[in-house]
C-alpha cells in the first residue's frame, strides 16, 4: 500500500493534506483540475458561492507575510461560505517562545477544520500535517523554497484550459528558477500530467543543476529555450531573495531573458504567456507582452480561486 | 447625453461608482438618502441585516490607514450580506514595486466586486474606477484632501432627518477647511440639495480662496459665520496634516473658532451641531457642545452605516 | 435589589456584562457551564455552529495584543453565526487623541450589539459597561492584572468535567500569582462554587499577600503545595511582566516550583494538570507532564470556545 507513505493520502488514495505536488498521481491532479472547473462559471470569468464548506472554520497562518496569496485564500474560503480566522502569527505567541508544535496543538483545539500554512522554512507544513489532530486538513501555501503547490495547480488548470491536453507540448519554464517555489511546483505537475519537454531556461546562478535529473531540458540559451515553445511561464525575479555578488542585475538579466515580443515571436504562434505575478514589468517581462493577446497572466489569478476552492473543498471531503 | 462624461454613471444615469459627490444629480443623492432610510428601524438607533450583496465580495483598499472609516465600511458591507476581504495595502506587492494599475487588474480578477478605496493621493479612486474590470465598482472612502463622498452624504441625510428641508436653510462650515476631504463633499452636496446660503468660517489660512467661486460665503468672524445658522459642521483642526508656521496654535484655534455654548448661541435656537469625528474636545468643540442638547454627532455615526448600505447596494444593482 | 449595585447583572439578576467573575452568584456560573456544555458535541471534541447570533455584530476591541485571546473570542462569535469587526485599536483614532469613552460612543453608534475588550489597566471593561448605550454588551478579555473572567469559567468548566462536584476539591494554583489575572478568577470562581481547600503556590516575590484574607492556603514550599490536590493549575511565568532584581530567574523557579512527573507524584493520583497557555516547557511545566496522561492542558482550549459562546448567548439574550 504505498500510498499510505505518501502523508497527504490516506489509506483509499484519497488527498486529505496539499504539501506538495510531488508524489501525487495523475488522477489526483485531474480531479483537482475539474473540481475547479465546476466552481467557474459558463464564460469563464466568475466564481460561484457554494455551501460546501458551511460551518468549518479555516485557519490562516502566515508565518511568512504574503497579502497576496492569503487574500486568494481567504476568498477560496468564503466562497466556499466558510468562517476564516487570519492568524498574524509574527506577532502572537509564537513570539512568546511557544513551539510551532505547541502553537498548532493549541489551533486544532480550537476545533480548527483546516490550517493553510505559509512558512520561510521548507517542510514545516509536512511537520504540521504529521501533528496535528487528525480533524484538521492543512494546505501548503508556500514554504521556503520548496513548494506552492496551489500555484503550480492553477498553472496547470490555465494550460489544459488554453491548451486542452498536456501530451504534446513544449512547455518553457524561464527566470529565477532557483529561488522559486513556483518552479518546482510547475516541473513536477507538469512531469506526472505528461508533458514531453520541459525546459529550465535562466542563467546558471539561476537555474539549480539538480533538474536535468528530473527530466527537464536546461537551457542557458534564451533563443533555445523558448524556440517553439506551446507555453511560457516567466518567473519574478526574487531580487528580495537574492544575494551575492554573482547574480546577475536586473537590466542585465532583462536584456538576455526579460520575454519581449521578438523574443516571444521564436515560440508557437500560439504560445500562451504565464507568470505567478506580482510582475516586475520590463524586468522579466516587457508591457508589451504581459499586457497582449498571448498573456494569460490575469486568466491564472481567476482560476487560482477557483483551484484553491477545489482543494479546499475535495480535503474537507475525505477522513484521515 | 452628457451622464456618459460622468465615470460615475452609466448610461441611463445609475449610479455605478461613488467617487465624489461633485457631479451627481439631485436625484441620485435624494435616492441615496430614501434608500438608507429603509435601512434603518423606526427609532432610526438600529441598522437591520439584509442579504442584498450575499455572494459578493467587498474589498477593503486602504492605502492609507483609517481604522474608524474602514470599520464603518466593513460593518455597512457585513449587513448587507457580504465577505469582506481586508487588504493591508501598505505591507502588500505594492510594496514589492508592483504598480497601482497592476494591483487593481489581479484583484479584479480575484473577481471582487467592489472596491472601496482609501488613498492619499487626489484621484486615485478615479483612475481605478477607469482601469478596473466592468464588473467591479469602486466607493471612494477618502482620496487625498479631495473629496470623502459617503461622509458627505450621511451628513446631508442627517440634515435632511433633522430638518426636513434644504430649501431655508444656512449651514455654516466651521475650521480647517483647506486640508478637509469632508467640507468639499459637504458644499458640493448641499449645494445640489438646494441649501441657500453655506458659509465657509475660518481663518484665512484654513479656507481656501476658491470657495467663493462655488456660491460659497467666506467668513473669518465666526459671530458673522454661525449667526442664524441651522446647521453648524465643525471639522477636525487636521494637527497631523499641518505644517508651517503661519498655521494657529490649538489654543489661539479654540479660542476663536472652537464651538463654545456662548457662540453656539448665536445661531438659530434649534440649529444642530455636526462633527465628522473624531473630536478633538477643547479644541474645535466643548464638551458642553459635544455632549449637548443640540449635537448629533452620534446619529450621524448611525446614520452612516445605513448610507454605506445604500450606497453599495445602489452601485451593486447597476450595470456598467 | 443587591444585584442592581453588580454592573453585571441586570435588576432580574440575569447577567448583561461579564466583567468579573466576583460578584457572580453560583447559579450564573453554573448557567454559564450548562449552557457551554449544549455546544459541545457528545464527544467533547467539536463546537457545533448554530445561528443564536444572527445579524448580530461583535467587535474586537484588543487595546493591548493578544492573538490567541482575540482568535479564540473571534472563533465563538462566529460559530455563534455573528458578524466579527477585529479593530487594531492601537492604530485607530485612540491614537489620535480621541478619548476612549468617545471612542466606545462612537462605536456603539455603530450599532455594535457587543465589545469583546482586552485592556491593559484594570477596571477599562467596567468603565466601558458603564459609559455604552444600553444595547451593548460587555465581555471583559482581560483587564491588566485584575481579571481575566472566560479564562476562569473554561477553567471551570474543566473542573467540573473531569471532577463533577467541586465540594470535595483541593484545588493547587501554582506560580506567578501576583502577575496573573487568572489565578483571580479563577480563586473567585473556586470560591462561589464551593471548592473547600484552595492553595496558592510559589515564592514570596509572586504570591500576593491579601489571598489569605480571600480563605486561600498560601504554601511557599511546592511539595506542600500540591500533597494530595485533586487539581493543579500551573501558571505562565510572565517574563515579559516581571522587572526588579528580587525576582527569580526561570531556572532558579523551574527547579523548585516547575511541575515535574516527582512533584507531580505527591497529587492524588487521578488529579489532573491545568494550564492557560502559551506553556513554557521546562520552566513551569516539564513535557513529559504537559504531554502525559493527566494534563488537560488541550481539552481546556476546546472548553473555552464552548465557554466563550455560551457567555456571548446569554447576556445577547439578557435586557440590560
Amino acid at each position: 500500500m504505498p500510498q499510505a507513505r505518501n502523508p497527504q493520502l490516506n489509506a483509499h488514495g484519497e488527498l486529505i493534506h496539499l504539501l506538495s505536488i510531488e508524489g501525487l498521481p495523475r488522477e489526483v491532479l485531474h480531479h483537482i483540475l475539474d473540481t475547479a472547473g465546476t466552481f467557474l462559471s459558463v464564460n469563464d470569468r466568475e466564481v460561484k458561492k457554494v455551501p460546501l464548506l458551511r460551518g468549518k472554520s479555516v485557519f490562516n497562518l502566515f508565518f511568512e507575510n504574503s497579502t497576496r496569496t492569503r487574500t486568494t485564500f481567504e476568498i477560496a474560503a468564503k466562497r466556499l461560505s466558510a468562517d476564516v480566522i487570519n492568524l498574524d502569527i509574527a506577532r502572537s505567541s509564537t513570539a512568546k517562545g511557544e513551539s510551532l508544535l505547541d502553537t498548532i496543538a493549541n489551533l486544532s483545539a480550537m476545533h480548527a477544520d483546516m490550517f493553510v500554512v505559509r512558512h520561510g522554512e521548507s517542510g514545516a507544513p509536512y511537520l504540521i500535517a504529521k501533528h496535528c489532530a487528525p480533524h484538521v486538513h492543512v494546505v501548503n501555501a508556500g514554504d521556503g523554497r520548496h513548494s506552492h503547490p496551489t500555484q503550480g495547480l492553477l498553472d496547470m488548470y490555465t494550460i489544459r484550459h488554453f491548451k486542452k491536453d498536456f501530451h504534446q507540448l513544449t512547455v518553457a519554464v524561464v527566470g529565477d528558477i532557483v529561488h522559486s517555489r513556483v518552479a518546482r511546483s510547475d516541473i513536477h505537475a507538469l512531469t506526472t500530467l505528461g508533458a514531453p519537454e520541459i525546459r529550465a531556461v535562466g542563467p546558471k546562478t539561476l537555474v539549480p543543476g539538480d533538474l536535468k535529473e528530473m527530466g527537464v531540458r536546461v537551457c542557458h540559451d534564451m533563443a533555445e529555450g523558448i524556440r517553439d515553445a506551446d507555453v511560457i511561464i516567466m518567473l519574478r525575479l526574487q531580487n528580495e531573495r537574492m544575494s551575492g555578488a554573482m547574480l546577475p542585475s536586473a537590466s542585465e538579466f532583462a536584456k538576455t531573458y526579460g520575454l519581449t515580443p521578438e523574443k516571444l515571436a521564436l515560440a508557437k504562434p500560439d504560445a500562451i504567456v504565464m507568470h505567478p505575478g506580482p510582475i516586475n514589468r520590463g524586468v522579466e517581462i516587457d508591457s508589451a507582452v504581459a499586457d497582449g493577446g498571448q498573456s494569460v497572466i490575469l486568466p491564472q489569478v481567476t482560476f487560482g480561486i477557483a483551484v484553491r476552492m477545489a482543494v479546499m473543498s475535495i480535503i474537507a471531503g475525505n477522513v484521515a
